[in-house]
């Protein structure tokens, strides 16, 4: 079974949803989440009270190339004017707030992020505490990821990832598995069945296939055995090399 | 709307698959890749050749209590002792890598992972260089996230999250498992190492891995074959029967 192969075009990437960081403490951790971003192509990164100052050379470093993403990261004192030019807000919580709100899954609210995603806004708290309430109390919704009842803090990138990549799988459409690599085309059934033939004629030679009432079944088996590995052509002729070799081979001469 | 709530009841963590990760460069990021998987109820961590060496207090402190995990942690000095008591092996790549394997996104690997979950191995490679040739070509298949493809480097621990993550959500609902064939146990790992040794140390005595330069590529791409067939225990115990056979053999006596 063949997998299918999905892959965004290059330059199809089309707007995402900002990414909020509230009261993020380590610039490592605000590189990190600029990484996983532009991993799934986010690039609207915002911060708010950033602990140890802006700009960060820690984040820089973290963010192993990201550097679009950390560069162009919007400061600003408050929730509230962060979010300002949004119509629509989710708060990522690791637990129930017992808050009114529609709580969804990463996977549930990707859908409807992408309805108007360069509108929408994430909003994640600081790496001990997470949102306060009252930034909860700003956000339309919010988003828990299903994780380990008994461990589910996540690293702050970690729960940007599970976010934006959910959001990120939704943008892709199946694409065709590219054309055959040159030298892997399909075995033909009829170089097959002459590696089958080559085999079982040198293993009755051998002895291997001398008990008479086993033999329909042995032959059965190989051939399904070998029939499961999808062999290419030329890989059946390198088969075929190595039963010569073999039969040639006296070990001990 | 309101979206579904989903969690698993405390205590119904199942069997999940083994981490193994090759040559890791820094205890920070091992710890990292803990805390991810026990933020998905994974708890089998396996280290091939960690550069900074193990124990290590960096991973401890980046575990952020996935103790568990970091202490748990098996030491092995190559992939393949790592892996010899499975039977399904996932290698994670970050591009294709032009093998003839079945290539998946993490959420079409985990249903099969979910066939037997305890037995199987998921392949990450250092922090650098991501896994070498000869590590994929000991899998039986590919995952590969998709992502930006103008920047699709992930940091290991998020990797690992992607692909743990897939697998956690599957178990949010309920899934038989599949009766066990009779007769048709997988091979191990350890006798697929032992029928390619054999295998391979015929062909060297044959002659037809005498190009060295070649030998590599060979090697690999027999191994590669083979591991598509994922071979029964029975299967690899009857090819080897065959190499024995055919090195008897002496055709016209």
């Amino acid at each position: 079974m063949a997998g299918t192969n999905r892959t965004r075009e290059p330059g199809a990437v089309g707007e995402s949803p900002v990414i909020i960081l509230v009261d993020p403490q380590l610039g490592e951790n605000i590189g990190m989440v600029a990484r996983a971003m532009l991993n799934c192509g986010f690039t609207g990164l915002r911060l708010v009270r950033p602990r140890d100052g802006w700009p960060s050379d820690k984040a820089v470093a973290a963010a192993s190339g990201a550097d679009q993403v950390v560069n162009g990261a919007r400061l600003f004192d408050t929730t509230e004017a962060a979010i300002a030019d949004l119509t629509t807000v989710y708060a990522t919580t690791a637990r129930p707030r017992g808050m009114t709100k529609p709580v969804y899954a990463p996977d549930e609210a990707a859908p409807l992020m992408a309805e108007d995603p360069a509108s929408t806004g994430i909003l994640f708290g600081g790496e001990a505490m997470g949102l306060k309430n009252d930034d909860i109390a700003l956000a339309d919704a919010i988003i828990m990821a299903p994780l380990n009842p008994q461990f589910s803090s996540l690293n702050l990138a970690q729960a940007v990832l599970l976010v934006a990549h959910e959001f990120y799988k939704l943008g892709l459409e199946p694409v065709d598995d590219p054309p055959e690599k040159k030298g892997s085309r399909p075995a033909t059934k009829e170089e097959l069945l002459g590696f089958y033939e080559h085999l079982e004629s040198a293993l009755d030679g051998s002895g291997f296939l001398l008990v008479k009432e086993k033999r329909p079944t042995m032959v059965r088996n190989l051939r399904n055995l070998f029939g499961r590995a999808r062999l290419t052509g030329q890989e059946v002729r390198t088969l075929r090399g190595i039963i010569a070799s073999l039969v040639k081979y006296k070990p001990g001469k």
